[in-house]
């Protein structure tokens, strides 16, 4: 079924900058292709370089239209932008994305930006598996930032953001819930909070609310970052240029106090483990383990054998070969 | 920090249905107790008794309100009910699970209903580790029906809902999207269809465009099962006999046609590899194995490794020891 893949040809092309080669590789990691090994490895010394900003929200706090912005104030810097939209495949949402999308057109003819929707659709490891993996490829290929946006407001999406080098997290006002809705966890993974939407009542109270929140929040350790909380119009670019600011203060920090290198560590402890996992899920479904796990599901649903055995002896069957 | 558990005494009050403990049981696959292990052991003679019925749906289309109308509906027929609300603890929705719990009350003092609801704050192997316990658990109880209600709209809550051996997908007019977000692929893992609050504009082209899309799927096949699409309005109760009905008939086929045991081996088989794989988690954390995660990360991040030879060499350890 896979393609066959010329990789080295592959890989050179996308050093180089070359949109199509950069979508392809992304593709190859939607499509969780065997060739994505040679292709890690061929990358591995390349990558390292850019920072990565994870965005994420509630719908209809203007993800899109704010990611769009950044880029353009980044790309004002010319730095060189890499936005990775990530669509957990909730199948209730479907098409949302193609939507969004279009927010992100006037930066398609840019060839200091890449964009990439990316959406995994169940399939292997999920996104812990193939995010790390997606934003690699885009820092080999040159891009000194790349934003990841979430599109959804899952569990998963919020993971995906906290393993950004740094994290917007996103409100509006008259979301009705939007304050409430940040005391449930979002306070702890937000590195710079931004009330999109400013213009509308409610702003500055949203506001006031967020920094209530946030002084009460545990971040008080001397040299602790304090994230900041900005008002931005994203579809006029009002405050966008406070937020880029905002993520460059908290580069800085986050390299002098160690927590970049602690955030990167840990996104590829996250990202080597889902590698793991999903080679031992192919173990366990492999020819060599005949049906070793339908067998044991039979016995359990028979009642015959309870889960945590039919484990043991699953994992046993691992040494064996 | 675990706190002692005598389990035969837990196990045997709650197949005696005392509501204290099951509710107990059920915590401790929340907190993943060690002594799950103890208990599933002990519950494995007495499960497989219990029909699950999943329930799924976008917010707002009244799943809530329709469990309970059921719930109403199965106790007039002096069947035992088990609710299972799972709420995939998005921190954005945090709270909405408490206001819906409110309309369950009127079963709240029904010795013959249990209602639980379940988190999963993405500890060890999330919703697919958690929910098959807490399933057998409400089985082994005496519950001749276990709904089990997801809160949410992600990917999870659809793979949760596919677990069950029916499955219910609630939609309800005048949503927008609902519709357009069923192409998306609820269509496939819907057993009985609901269009909830069928006195509102647009019910009737709803389910009219619902039949049509249905008729497109590929179930077509010689004895392949029909899915129904019922109309109810949950808060009068009307159309839920008809509901009702139609996860018998579910039922009846799913149990002639092999389906039902092909859907509990599945299941079965999700949640032995979903231990296996937590139990491998623990393993790579664990002292015996140093800490050659981070290890083998820091390697990763400075471009020395690529994550698949990384997780090769993670796996390599597993079998030393």
């Amino acid at each position: 079924m896979a393609r066959a893949v010329d990789v080295p040809e592959l890989v050179q092309q996308a050093r180089a900058g070359r949109p199509r080669a950069v979508a392809r590789l992304v593709s190859l990691v939607e499509d969780g292709h065997p060739a994505l090994r040679e292709v890690m490895a061929a990358l591995a010394p390349y990558t390292g370089q850019a920072t990565v900003v994870g965005i994420t929200g509630s719908p209809g706090v203007g993800k899109s239209t704010t990611t769009s912005a950044i880029v353009t104030a980044l790309r004002a810097e010319d730095r060189r932008v890499g936005v990775l939209a990530v669509d957990p495949s909730s199948p209730f949402s479907g098409g949302a994305l193609l939507g969004d999308r279009i927010r992100m057109q006037e930066h398609a003819l840019d060839p200091g930006v890449f964009i990439r929707s990316m959406a995994t659709r169940g399939h292997l490891g999920g996104l812990s598996w193939s995010t790390p993996q997606a934003l690699r490829i885009l820092d080999a290929a040159g891009c000194d930032v790349v934003l990841v946006e979430t599109v959804g407001v899952g569990q998963s999406e919020v993971e995906i953001a906290s393993l950004a080098d740094t994290t917007i997290v996103l409100l509006a006002p008259g979301m009705g819930d939007g304050v409430q809705a940040a005391k449930a966890g979002i306070l702890e993974i937000g590195d710079v909070f931004v009330v999109n939407k400013a213009d509308r009542d409610g702003a500055d109270i949203a506001v006031r609310e967020l920094r209530a929140m946030l002084r009460l929040g545990d971040r008080h350790q001397e040299g602790a970052w304090k994230p900041p909380v900005i008002k931005t119009v994203a579809s006029t670019g009002q405050g966008v240029d406070e937020v880029v600011a905002a993520l460059r203060d908290h580069e800085l920090w986050a390299g002098e106090s160690g927590e970049l290198a602690a955030r990167r560590t840990r996104r590829a402890s996250g990202e080597i483990e889902a590698i793991a996992l999903t080679t031992l899920r192919e173990r366990f479904g492999s020819f060599a383990n005949g049906n070793r796990l339908t067998d044991l599901a039979v016995e359990v649903v028979a009642g015959r054998l309870d889960p945590y055995r039919a484990a043991g002896r699953l994992l046993d069957g691992l040494n064996g070969g």
